[in-house]
């Protein structure tokens, strides 16, 4: 059978030979009782990084998006996010379960949001019919919307909106690293203006699991009880955040590598007469559409006879993704295949 | 000081003296062990006009709808609805905390969204990632739609929809009456298609308060726990309950009279120089804009100095709600008002 | 037939003649707005008789209670009461409901919990695993326990251990006039040691429904959100309010009466053989157990004969409520009736 | 420094090499996609073990209990437990967090309870003003209650009750595996009994991080769904699941070593004139209470010198607990430190 090439998400990584070793040597403790050295030394690693007061580790990125919903938020009140948001659509309806909260969704592009949209958005705050606007969310790069990166200036002028408003600012950063890599940003320059950031580790860095929520003590102070009530309070766990660790050390600069070829890839399907359109690539996502959508399953068949798996996203939106586990050889077989196959 | 012309909204109408008199003359008893023969009454009226198995009288209609929203879902679960609808917008963030609920928000017309849109929103129900899609609310007529009244046909491709995908139906009919007396349709057509209906005896039915939610022993058969819990288990509600069976009996079908003056005023609109747009007007409220933005707080103050009051829905779309206590003489009072405003 | 005494519970009372001629003649508005004088003075009288910045009118008890409960907590959170607690017991769930709360049950006497108690049962603050103990609910008079009265040194001390823990003190005071009157206690008294404070004005105090939360600035101001969210914003609601006015002015001091009748029903009962235990009597509860537990069918057909209805509390538990439908001619008719039964 | 004996907890263990050599060579996948072969496998060999349909990995022992309270409930229900469980007390006030759940708190016996106890503590189903039972939780071995075993012949009452009353029936069975090593019992005969069953992985059996959920396809068809909105789906988790894997088959039947263990401790602090009462030692924890509480301080102190720790639970109870990395030479010298304390 033919080498699979997965690129229907950066989750798929699996830890390095390298990272496997860091894994063995891991000194552990209870994390429960915060005695895991290595989960300590991930945390402060990153606090630091990002020039906040606290971090702390959560078994997966949803966890650590809906425990800052919930530090943000009292229930009945209302987040504002754009309209395909990851907390909103792909984390189970967990911002109503488990904060009580509801979205109100912003037409944004790709993904993103502006200022002025924020501003528009905000209920008013002594017309107690309407749910009280308490939180903002944006994502970097966003998900759905195909990888773009916010500039760093609109964020600035969001930032201007939360403080006029009393509104709290958290990024869901899953693929942060991606985007200060892809515009060549700082993590102090987040750090600056969210009070809450979440990153993951086991996308585009390749740990097997994890994420960390970053932010400063007036918020972080309840992290752990709520942490604790969603059940994310793990033991020895620290044998995955030496992954972590050695992640920040050795795969944030490779991630231009996963967005050059990315490029590539959307280079070549641009110039496919079966593509309707592709989408600007800004990182390690390429998002296109059939001329065809009827073309769809014969084109997905296609690739499934070469043992490549894509992802699609619905309403003939279809969505590829670069990673660590993608070499040049696989890169090179696919670019291949996508310029051979006929539809 | 002039006599106040309050066009607000037909939730500030008083009982007439006839119905004063009815209040006067109840019989009562505790409705929490369901012995008010008043209240019980009024629900098997009403469950009969529907051609429902059973009714249950709520202290306001967000109640009732929040009600029907928790019998019909599970926390985390996802409802279609317009975007403008009142459940949303207008119920405290009620979907949110009381039932852990999110809303998938369709962009209709008029507050009115088609059996096309509603398939297009629904989750796919074996993605986990996404909430899922258990119910849809209509909302008929629409508030912020400006009394907008659906075709009877879409809502029987609604539930054509519905059946197909397993979700449930539930009206919003704080307004129902009026929908009933302007498209001369009757309350079995909607007790057929809906699964649970909520009616509003306190807006332009003219009762001092209460709502009654109708629907089927299935769902129904919990609605007086979920009414337990939201704390709406009131006592000697019976004198609220049987100025509910006078306005059925009396203040359905003058209805017609608040839909006649309501176009009137909207005619005069129309042909006012400062006017912009007004939106078709169709049963009891006339939505309509300035042609210039900057004097909306000109035109309230106009309003006020003859202690007329409308109300301002923002960016820039102000709203007349005619009413029972809206007399001929008011009436023509207004009209003169708005043909001699100068802006 | 022969005349229903209905001994149930003080919530069955119909308004008097002169009551029903005060709900006549009410001047009322919407209340949603804030602009109904009578449901305003209502508050305002109240607020005034605690000497609290503000009151708030409730559909019901249970609603003003759990909206308490939800302005002193946050979700996780843990509050303290005697197992017997009506918040705990009898509002159907609504302290998880509503607030995502969890309840540290105290074993009181007769309902009431002592300072000492308290205080051993706060959860530690910085252990985390535990949920963070927030607030105490006291009742007065206490329902299941057969309308005991706290004596006023105890909340003083239960005031401190809340001082020193930082913990809200709620009163659920469904039944407090008739502490106040048993105690000779003032209503000031009270407002200066309970952060908020729920009274009833359908139970001793005859109206046909409704209740008051009061409590300061600080807590109240989102007191209105909550009942919006709860769905407890009424409209024309004055008819109500007005009710409660009167009640306040000519029926609180003839509460004595019904407690006097109590009394003598204890009596009566402590000398019938078929009567195991009576429970002290303080107010208007008699609580007792039947000598023999497998008469209890007995002895309650034997009231259904003479057309008298008790409540059964379960587990042998008999309760008599006597209230302001409670007439003199029908107190010697259920003496009467008591002292000839056999079993 | 001297060897740190920790005997706070069994969840303190650390993987032994071999586990280590078993972690490093897993192989794994993305487990959201359900396509980590590791995670797979040791949820097929629990739920056949089990002789049920299905098992899903969480990634603590507190999410997999809360999500089966979830799956067994809906929003103000009520469950029945002891006083001591550990549902109720240690995750957090998770079950009103995140189930909207209260619980009917039982006294029974080192956190064992009885069938007679379970049907007097269920609500009347149908007098709506008490949440509805729905469920019944049991903790196998007890954990406050010191390491208690339940009567498997209890526990089919338990289950008689349950089917009779219409409840759920959930083990927290965290310790599970030292019961069933304990009392010679089988996992079948759980399966049997429970509608759904967490073990955990990472307490005596010496894992990392672990619990798994084991139930019928009829509740556990949501399972995912609910660890999705609890942010516990988890991605290359298979490295943990090897962990589990090789426990099951290697650290189970070894758990009659930390019995022993604890048992001889058990005898010499009966010997102990500093001892006030040691409870019956039946699995791996020791609970006991010094003759002076006063020496509490001065005890631990003593302890701690020799780098032993152990756990304080509150109110003069102590708490010892065996496992996997306590070694015979620790034994010996913890044996013998008691024996020279002197208080």
């Amino acid at each position: 059978m033919k080498q699979e090439i997965d690129l229907r998400s950066d989750t798929v990584t699996r830890p390095t030979k390298e990272m496997l070793k860091v894994i063995m040597s891991a000194k552990v403790g209870d994390d429960v009782y915060k005695e895991d050295p290595s989960v300590n030394a991930l945390e402060e690693k990153l606090a630091k990084m990002f020039g906040k007061d606290e971090a702390l580790f959560f078994p997966t990125g949803s966890m650590a998006n809906q425990a800052a919903i919930k530090l943000h938020t009292q229930p009945a009140e209302q987040l504002i996010c754009d309209k395909w948001a990851h907390v909103y659509n792909y984390e189970g309806g967990g911002v109503s379960f488990n904060s009580g909260v509801s979205c109100k969704l912003v037409d944004g592009v790709r993904g993103m949001i502006t200022a002025e949209q924020v501003e528009e958005n905000i209920n008013p705050p002594d017309f107690y019919h309407s749910p009280l606007t308490s939180l903002v969310c944006l994502e970097n790069t966003t998900n759905k919307g195909g990888g773009a990166c916010y500039d760093l200036e609109e964020i600035k002028k969001v930032r201007k909106v939360c403080n006029k408003h009393n509104l709290g600012l958290h990024l869901d950063g899953a693929r942060l690293f991606n985007a200060l890599v892809a515009k060549n940003e700082s993590a102090k320059d987040y750090g600056k203006l969210f009070d809450t950031i979440s990153v993951c580790l086991s996308k585009g860095l390749g740990t097997p699991m994890g994420s960390v929520l970053i932010g400063d003590k007036k918020l972080m102070k309840n992290a752990i009880r709520v942490r604790k009530v969603l059940g994310g309070g793990m033991r020895q766990v620290g044998f995955m955040a030496v992954a972590g660790i050695y992640a920040l050390d050795h795969h944030v600069e490779r991630l231009s590598i996963d967005h050059k070829r990315a490029s590539e890839i959307g280079e070549v399907l641009s110039d496919r007469a079966y593509v309707g359109m592709v989408e600007s690539v800004e990182t390690n996502i390429v998002i296109f559409y059939l001329q065809d959508l009827s073309n769809e399953e014969k084109f997905m068949k296609q690739l499934q006879k070469e043992n490549i798996r894509i992802s699609n996203m619905g309403h003939g939106k279809l969505r590829i993704v670069t990673h660590l586990d993608y070499s040049e050889e696989m890169h090179q077989k696919f670019l291949k295949t996508l310029q051979e196959i006929k539809l």
